[in-house]
């Protein structure tokens, strides 16, 4: 394709996506096609000449749209939001455009000198403890930030891990509500799913039992494991329960473990100083700690920032330099090399698109846009407490409603098909995009509020529907 | 940013694209900055304000630019390519656009299906054996393929590991020549770097000698280790080596361990019939194989493409299913989640992409880049090997060449400084940039070929400025 094409196609990319944007409105939430339907409509082999680009658009609208389901809907309220602004848009076209591998300093500085500025800032914009500060990095998901975390945590723990691998037991620690990568972390690094211990929580709040996880690690240590890591989290993926960091931090720090801190979808909250007190007990206490501005900060899909308090464990853990990869600016020690902070070896350009999202919005925008998901989060909560078919559960001020009909006169099982049935109905519709969990057993909806196209409107009616739905049923 | 605004600036920065690809060359190929240079240059703080786009786009050409070595530039051989064509750039922005994110066949049925698709065609391309071609998925990096296939291979060995960790001594076979990712993926998954054994090669083509590899697996056994995996690799990192594939399998086979097999740079070459002799030895004895779109084959970092015999033991290895991930798609068994397939649970629409790359060049297109790369390089190779002051490594019909002047009279380790020294001078000159390998213990010099903006004038200009180089010195 000549850079004359190029310019040609991409005018018409940009002209889809803004379309897109302007009519996302107009298509169903969730897509409606079955298994099996998408395949079927692309062709079996792949093309013997080249087709041009026009079939490729054409079969976007004709193929590939009617089995999305649109994460920048207003009405996707189902998962965490995965906010794919104008501006990182555009970041992530530059990076594509740029080409540019940051596997190390010397294969593109500006590649990793972005990344260490704008993972910079964003400490700053979160009030971030000092010591985690100068030491972010750019993962692609918050599990991955969790595999690092572990394999540092192991590296401090049991050094000879390294060339021995485990041996032994090694204990990781978690609670009921901690993300389930933490347990496939466990796999993947040897360490194995049964050594995750699972900390009590408060069945009220769901948060983590620091003195319950002080007996579990006086216990393993007793009975001779190695305690490697323990996981807290501000902001479950349940239901944003929230850890109680600092007394967590404090039992760490007894027993000399790693605590790495989850707040993948909550932590950006803390750009507003009314919501900062998220990151109390952080200072002094996280030896790392993950937030991911693909959630909702505005920046696509795929921007996790990990930060660490000791990066020398992290390259140690991971650092591994073969002939082809050695050169001069490694070797005299004054740069970084991001490969040696992560699992692959090659890495995109990723810092270009968070550099845009905070230079667009400034600190004001982005504070502006988490306000108003917590206030429209607010709403919906306050209409649902307003209302005696529905129970609403306790929640932060973040941008997720926990809530249940109470089907009053139903047994709890029955209750709780017919809750997923409900759900099943309204995702059906294409109007709205639900997901369920379960809290103290029991089925309760997810609504997540996020999606920069969501306003007061839509969530107005979203719930207009929910409950005439349950009044009808 | 509006969907108005989107436009405006989209095409900015598709126009910002179009002109770079067009003066690509005008740039010094190495970026010329200095350790903190970009860092320095770029605000300490974020801004409290909005600041528009145009404050990037300036920005762009002033701070970043000069910080960027550039991967796209005709003199480019530093490193394997990493093509950034003009179709594959414009399928990243239209995921950029869609803005979906693809963890469960649910959370957008088309991202799933396009992915098993063109992952398809991309096997059939290829000729790859009929019991990889259905089971494609698409990994950031040839380094989290071989991640997932240690512990889809770990389960396969030692099932209880998932639950119980390593517990023992657990074995991965490589060659000296075998990419450093398996050591840092034996490192990772709590195998342990020192569990690695590293089989002999011959001295002259640097292939694994699949008797010694024998011998190791028996003395292993004997000793009470359990095999997990051999990595054979067609085209190596360093000098682009091809290990005997159907040997080694028959060694794998006889002993129950998993082949995986890393052709991440040299197996696109396949597209092209007279090249598919690369592939022997794969049908009945592969478990696993990689190769990298994102190199050779015109489609941008990242899109490393993973096949596996068993899918079953991948899923087996890898899911986990919470329940705010249960869904009825997933319930009905009828469909694929790839978040079961990787490491990290949420995944980029990267199908578009590669879609988009094949649509646009078809088969016709993506043999006639291949083939141009491998005349280039066969070119470059004769005109060193009748240069009495060169010598040129034997090397295979891809786009490395291997070579380093002889400097006659000079002991090795000074023959060899001025190797370096040469490579320095070179790459600070800003019109190409080559790494090294040591081969027998001697540093020799490395061209990758296949830019597509790199034709044979460049690959010329090239050699005159290397050979006058020498004869100056």
């Amino acid at each position: 394709m000549t850079p004359e094409e190029f310019r040609r196609y991409g005018k018409q990319v940009i002209d889809w996506i803004a379309d897109y944007q302007e009519k996302v409105e107009a298509h169903p939430v969730r897509s409606q096609v079955g298994p099996g339907d998408v395949l079927a409509a692309l062709p079996a082999h792949p093309p013997e000449a080249g087709e041009g680009f026009a079939g490729v658009l054409a079969d976007l609208d004709e193929v590939i749209m009617p089995g999305i389901t649109h994460w920048q809907h207003p009405g996707f309220y189902a998962y965490f939001p995965a906010n794919a602004s104008g501006p990182s848009i555009l970041g992530e076209l530059l990076s594509a455009g740029l080409g540019v591998q940051g596997m190390l300093w010397a294969t593109s500085p500006a590649c990793t000198e972005l990344e260490t500025r704008v993972t910079g800032w964003l400490a700053e914009l979160l009030d971030l403890p000092a010591e985690l500060r100068g030491n972010g990095v750019i993962q692609d998901s918050a599990s991955s930030a969790c595999m690092v975390a572990i394999r540092a945590a192991l590296h401090r723990a049991d050094p000879a891990a390294a060339r021995e691998g485990i041996t032994g037991r090694h204990t990781l620690y978690v609670s009921s509500q901690t993300h389930s990568s933490l347990e496939k972390g466990a796999r993947v690094t040897g360490i194995g799913a049964g050594n995750v211990r699972v900390v009590d929580v408060d069945p009220g709040t769901l948060a983590m039992d620091p003195a319950h996880l002080d007996e579990l690690i006086t216990a393993d240590v007793a009975a001779g494991a190695v305690p490697v890591l323990v996981c807290a989290t501000i902001g479950t993926t349940s239901t944003t329960a929230i850890d109680p960091v600092g007394a967590i931090g404090e039992v760490c720090r007894r027993h000399g473990v790693w605590l790495h801190v989850d707040a993948a979808y909550a932590g950006v909250a803390a750009v507003c100083p009314e919501l900062r007190w998220i990151n109390d007990g952080l200072a002094g206490h996280a030896d790392s700690y993950a937030t991911n501005p693909h959630k909702w900060l505005l920046t696509n899909f795929d921007c996790t920032v990990l930060w660490v308090a000791d990066r020398e464990a992290v390259t140690a853990a991971l650092s591994i330099l073969p002939e082809y990869l050695r050169n001069r600016a490694t070797a005299s020690g004054e740069v970084v090399d991001y490969s040696d902070w992560q699992i692959p070896l090659g890495r995109r350009f990723r810092a270009l698109k968070l550099w845009a999202v905070i230079r667009w919005y400034g600190a004001e925008g982005l504070r502006e846009h988490i306000r108003t998901g917590v206030r429209l989060a607010d709403d919906l909560a306050g209409w649902i407490a307003a209302d005696p078919a529905f129970e609403v559960l306790p929640h932060h001020p973040f941008g997720l409603v926990c809530f249940r009909p109470r089907w009053e006169g139903l047994p709890d099982e029955d209750a709780d098909a017919a809750t997923l049935d409900l759900m099943e109905r309204l995702n059906a519709s294409g109007d709205l995009y639900l997901t369920h969990t379960r809290v103290g057993g029991r089925v309760v909806l997810r609504m997540a509020i996020g999606a920069p196209a969501t306003t007061g409107r839509h969530v107005r009616a979203a719930w207009q529907k929910i409950s005439e739905a349950v009044a009808r049923a």
